[in-house]
């Protein structure tokens, strides 16, 4: 099937599920964007951009940002990021304090929060500002000079954020920071309150299913971290829900809970979801369904 | 690269590692394999099959196994195991009996031991003796008639088996076992105990990368089931380091502590490479450093 | 004030609270019993015994057993089976099976039902007969020749056990267990279906305030050796609830889910009471109250 | 036999223990204070002090601290304290962030730290300054107006206290704290770097062995809330060995990791005994042998 068809037939087959669950409710910002908005865009590697519903409305990207962070730490300096942060599914948020601790304030992975501030951290020392350096990375793969982050959601977070606070105090506990762990909070809330469209996200990603080559031609990761990232994303990107998503989806893919999925079929394009209402695992529901569908039309999945 | 050459050149960028760590050793036959072994083996959708080193040699299947009795259970009825079993990484085995509590005796996914239990349990309920459907299944996909359990294996896993019976009583104290503790447990170490060489298991998989489709053009599976059950083996296949599996092999794959690793590459072909010594994470180590060459060489990933 | 005054005004205190809660419901025979029964017996180191309600009627005298089985092995060889027991609260049941593996198969308490199992086990290798040699404690502490175990009671725990099971055999994976599984579980299932009044356990407890002196003058445990099982039953007897218990009663005590609680008041005195329904926390509601109030009134308290 | 007698048969004991293990390490100023030090003191209910060895060299008493905070939030506002903390014993400290967050932010007991934090909160919210409280109590009841805390030993605290201010941010995000996160951990470490001798101390908890009676005869706590405090001592006052420490002391006590032991025998006295090397239980080494033989000498125990 045609994607522009597989597309339009997802969106419409994923549309019952537009509202079901309740968008994130931690800060205010979040919790009052209308959940009833779906969008869906899939940027192909030869050029072509597919939309369909609320594509172009921008969302907080939360934690879809990580990818990014690590692609910018892994391009920087290759593996060396594994010797603070491990490679493996948490199996479930229930114990992630506990299991930071038991591995000695090593995170399980780079897209949990604790694998992420460190990442971060790392990102902080390599560039003297981290968000800034992903919210340049954004605008030139998204071709959209505007793109930034909503300072309301930063602050927000900011305010919210003692659980963060915690989990950073821990880290640094056991030396796994570099910088102060106020700072790494700072860089590491406004990452997230970066606010993109479905369109954009696609665009951003789009290096992802290009071996590593960027919108202009040139080369963020090489072939082989790249399969890394996605080998990563498959198995630690949705949370605790990996499992399923990949019996489901079969796609690398990473979520926020500002509604969105990101997902990447190598060698063929990326896939954006968004709609804010949130599932029992913590991501869109409207969009773990919309991909279900989009794969299964467009028989895009890796296995 | 040829796959021939890549299959050589894998060969031998882990000869080195052969030897490495050691065979398992909580039961005399299994400790008392020769460690210098090393074997590999690519069955090829089209047909072919390419050996090399102790491709012909037998060894104790082990949870390999899993993947066979999961795939009878799914082709007699569809998804209703997962009623029973999840499908999420496990997250580490210091918590396999803690986890299965929490979670009122639904075991993580079908491969970590609670889980397999209960799918040979549905096999036996299914099929009236579940190990010699398995290993009629191994005997008609491989198309060797003598493929068989090693009844001296079987009865020392049945002797060492306190922690298996834990386990098993335990899922039984939750109602998640229909037949008696004690056939459970007998089944499930008979079909471990399964002896088959690389070259055997490699086309005994060969379903895996044609979408379900059997040595002899039968279907056992729909192309959905099959991609799904290479989910479940991409995120959970290799125990605590499926994460880590992924990130270097990039493949589904299913170990076992007999030193096996059975790989599928999608719509090409499946391999396996045999040598008993296993590494920190269980599995073999220069099998593990052998696939990692391969698909470097192949380049047969899925990302 | 009086013994018998406090009694009566205890026991008054706590009439509202019986029934209120739920017998034990996992086995028939506990399940079925009157809630509403209520008795209460209190045996002085001088010889007399005050008793009030429903304290000649026979209940399941269940883990108040393990305390004279304790007691049994420590008469045999004193401090021994700290080698294969700890002495610490395990502070919560939600990690029992976690924590045992955590700890390499040793059990926290004598008292949680994975050391009531190496007690009993060592009882058994002691005697040859753990539920005998128990019973004959009893009988002759109490003074009645007709105690006994209920075998219905017995029949169906060890129906209802695979719980008990799992953990017997995770034990014997490591090695902690010297008489095969099954034994152990038989001996202890019966050991828990003795069946005593309160008045007859109130006597055969009488030891334990006397620093180690039985009935007939003889001497069972040291005065330091009693004082020590004293201390573990204060910090452990009353599974996750001793440090309210501690903080409400402050008395050494066991509770059993059949509704007794045996309280020491050392140099003084023995009490038991008995009421079927159990609280939140597992031990007899209104036995509970009863307690708290004696001991206010009676100021027989070690703290 | 005579206290004094007592006292000097247990300090010649415990002297082969002095200097074993280890000064707690984790800032400077108590890793360098001279591990062969060793003092007693016993404080009688009848107004006498007993003294051997190094009972008047002033030392941090850390968490021994929290005892006395407990009792001023108690005298203030009796048992309100226990809606925001439980009185259990913790079980391990393998769990002590894995378990705060399971009970949603309300800590085991009073004296783990994150109990400690809250019962800290409790009385700056009471006070206005609580650790100004605690050394005004401390000064009255020892009789010496110089008690106060090294400053030296607060900032190395402060310092070094990041896992201390991811517990306080993780009861923060539970709303189990009033006031300012940094705020509460500031007079916490300071309180935690009150310098005492033994016979400071002996004389300061004198109020606990006399049913709530101040040195001036006023009374601090009721006869029954004074009890109370003393059973929470008992099962959860030294740290993950408080059943360990009931076996073979039988007496409440609270360790400090600067060294000290303060244990109290109800209606008679009050022991403290330092030496700063840590056995593998966190406690002083040389103490608590030399509460053992204490409690062995002089029968002072509760049991």
């Amino acid at each position: 099937m045609e994607i522009e068809e597989a597309l339009r037939r997802a969106y419409e087959a994923a549309a019952p599920e537009v509202g079901r669950g309740r968008p994130a409710e931690y800060i205010p910002s979040l919790a009052s964007v209308d959940p009833d908005q779906f969008g869906m865009a899939v940027a192909s590697v030869d050029g072509g951009v597919h939309v369909v519903g609320d594509a172009d409305t921008r969302f907080s990207v939360q934690s879809i940002s990580k990818v990014f962070t690590l692609a910018l730490v892994v391009a920087a300096e290759d593996a060396r990021i594994w010797e603070r942060v491990s490679r493996e599914p948490s199996g479930g948020p229930f114990n992630s304090l506990l299991q930071l601790d038991q591995e000695l304030g090593r995170p399980r992975n780079p897209f949990i929060n604790a694998g992420a501030l460190v990442v971060t951290d790392r990102l902080q020392s390599l560039t003297g500002g981290a968000s800034v350096a992903l919210r340049d990375l954004m605008r030139e793969e998204s071709g959209r000079a505007d793109v930034d982050w909503d300072p309301v959601v930063a602050k927000s977070e900011l305010e919210a954020g003692h659980r963060t606070s915690a989990m950073a105090h821990l880290l640094a506990s056991y030396d796994n920071l570099e910088n102060p762990v106020d700072q790494v909070i700072d860089q590491y809330v406004t990452q997230c309150a970066l606010s993109m469209t479905c369109r954009e996200l696609a665009l951003a990603g789009l290096f992802l299913a290009r071996d590593g080559v960027r919108a202009d031609g040139s080369r963020l990761l090489s072939a082989r971290q790249t399969k890394r990232i996605n080998a990563v994303m498959l198995t630690c990107g949705t949370y605790d829900s990996a499992g399923d998503f990949a019996y489901r989806v079969g796609l690398p893919a990473k979520s926020g809970v500002g509604g969105g999925i990101l997902a990447v079929i190598p060698d063929r394009g990326v896939a954006c979801v968004w709609s804010p209402a949130l599932g029992p695992s913590g991501s869109s529901a409207a969009g773990l369904a919309a991909l279900d569908a989009f794969t299964t039309y467009s028989d895009w999945t890796v296995f």
